[in-house]
């Protein structure tokens, strides 16, 4: 990412100051940090000043890579952070100094309103900078492309190698495996495997338990490539699946498809939702889907907008958001599938290569 | 891991109370929540009540496994924990509800002093579930053991794949599969795997930088397994390392080793990070380690205590701790050598089983 892109980034967000009034915001948040500076350590803050301008500080630890990776003045420090973002402040005069109050513990707040200097104030400031994250630039999108097919041919690699027997940490080793070879730093979140009933909870954790003839194995997995996260659901069936569960998977696939046709810049992310759930409801299986359709990725795995059943944000193009509908029985078994999409002007693009018709082993 | 322990957790917790005339405490925390009540998962809130009693709260998702893992009683809601958790303060005629102020942020804070009923107030409390938890049971040692011997096995398994031509990341791939495969349910942290200059960035991320011959490698790794971290740093060399390799490895190894020799109750953690540093100034490679001597650890990969300069904590049996001195010289390499070790009645046990030598391939 060029430089430029982050110094725009931090000017677009000082657009904002005049609403609240503020001189400089103090950012904390790992992600928005990140999205400001190109930082990709985890101990930062960044002092977003007036016109695109900033300080970053962080610890030695990072003195070298912050040099590498951020384009404002960089200042390194021994001990908290937030005194010394709040002598910089007070050197350059801000008196009204925002701060993320959803990024931002109680006891940080407390100590950083104890240091303030007389006369200045604290202004919460909420989701200014996941809102102007909500829309991806070109450069994001491709980074986003890039985690999808990485973890799509991570998925195609291991799904090879699963066969009866094999405990649901093996599989997922295998998965974790496959996407770092094929470029990914890391997973978006602990990859999910889970066999027979077991795919009923919507977020398992891999165990021991070994997958056999005729279960139901949900997979999901996500990767992280140059920052930005993918996330993906396939559905395997180890022998020949029976009715209840083709009958299941039919439900929850024209679930998805119905989802991903109703995104289009201008429609609400409760519209999409409810997309989705009328098909399960027709299919008598609303009940069994207990969470959102999807939610945004980008920079971290889970970002607005949620794709719920409240959620009024309008789509735009530019936003990447996953689809991904469920539907879990306890003591049978869970399904689900999912895509990650980007919105564009006339509709959506879904990202993810993967077919999705039920993989049969 | 019994319920009874879970139960006695949260009576010891509730011994607390007093001191802050607390009725009932909100625990937000996802590690607390989880060392309180067993409940793996990433949504959860704890109101622990007087006696070990308490109220767990969690979303749809986590029906099934809340019901699995959770001793106390769950409440499933749909929507925020938080104004469910003050509907059950207010239903129990709480007064004084105590709440983690390091971990809320400052924007649930407000929320939740909202929802306060007449007459109610809320209290900041810090740190009382991180004291009880810095020192481990006999369980919790049992699980950390495990951990490590699961993250030294990885390391000798991928170590012997070894050489030169390999990039960062195939090595940090290699390096987490053999870790799940040996049972750890993730990596503690992302895998660093640094060559060459790179390993003088104390937390490079795995590039597609290859290993070339004359190259430092730095290899810093952690399991997680059972929900318990392990953490250890070892430096490969690829082929054969000169004087000046030679003279700072031995240094930092007997830096080290003089730390871990200071390990035993009764001494403050600063005692052992300057036992560290003194024979690092001896070597003249003071002012090239730029991070402390090492940190707690257990079911996160950084508890209290810190072992660093300037932390009074005294030691005690049962304290999970790393030793990880290092030196880092830009444009040359850096040095690292860490082990998890266990306060004991008389000085310490390293848990580490992996030879200290510099491995030469």
């Amino acid at each position: 990412m060029a430089a430029d892109e982050f110094r725009l980034r931090r000017e677009r967000l000082s657009a904002e100051f005049g609403t609240h009034k503020v001189d400089a915001l103090a950012v904390s948040s790992a992600p928005n940090v990140r999205y400001l500076t190109g930082f990709t350590g985890s101990n930062g803050l960044l002092l977003a000043l007036p016109g695109g301008d900033g300080v970053f500080f962080t610890d030695p630890r990072y003195r070298i890579q912050s040099q590498q990776e951020v384009s404002c003045p960089v200042k390194v420090a021994t001990g908290p952070l937030l005194p010394q973002l709040m002598t910089a402040a007070r050197r350059l005069r801000v008196r009204r100094l925002g701060f993320e109050a959803a990024h931002l513990s109680c006891m940080l707040g407390d100590a950083l309103r104890k240091e303030l200097p007389l006369g200045a104030t604290l202004v919460p400031v909420n989701g200014w900078i996941e809102q102007q994250r909500m829309t991806k630039s070109a450069t994001e999108i491709a980074a986003i492309r890039r985690s999808v097919e990485t973890n799509s041919a991570a998925f195609e690699q291991a799904a090879r190698h699963v066969r009866a027997g094999m405990r649901e940490f093996d599989l997922a080793a295998e998965l974790d495996y496959r996407m770092r070879r094929a470029g990914a730093e890391s997973t978006a979140f602990e990859t999910i495997v889970a066999t027979g009933a077991r795919s009923a909870l919507p977020h398992a954790r891999p165990s021991d338990a070994r997958l056999a003839a005729g279960d139901l194995v949900v997979v999901d997995m996500g990767a992280v490539q140059g920052g930005y996260c993918s996330d993906m659901t396939r559905m395997l069936f180890l022998g020949s699946p029976g009715t209840k569960v083709k009958r299941m998977y039919r439900t929850v696939l024209e679930a998805q498809l119905a989802a991903i046709d109703a995104v289009r810049p201008g429609v609400t992310a409760m519209y999409v939702d409810r997309a989705a759930r009328q098909v399960l409801k027709a299919g008598k299986l609303d009940k069994a889907f207990v969470h959102s359709t999807g939610h945004g990725l980008g920079l971290e795995i889970h970002e607005p907008p949620r794709v719920g059943k409240r959620e009024k944000t309008r789509l735009e193009p530019g936003m990447a958001i996953t689809i991904e509908p469920g539907a879990y029985l306890e003591g049978f078994g869970g399904i689900r599938i999912e895509d990650t999409v980007v919105v564009t002007e006339s509709g959506c693009e879904i990202l993810t290569p993967t077919p999705k018709e039920l993989r049969v082993i």
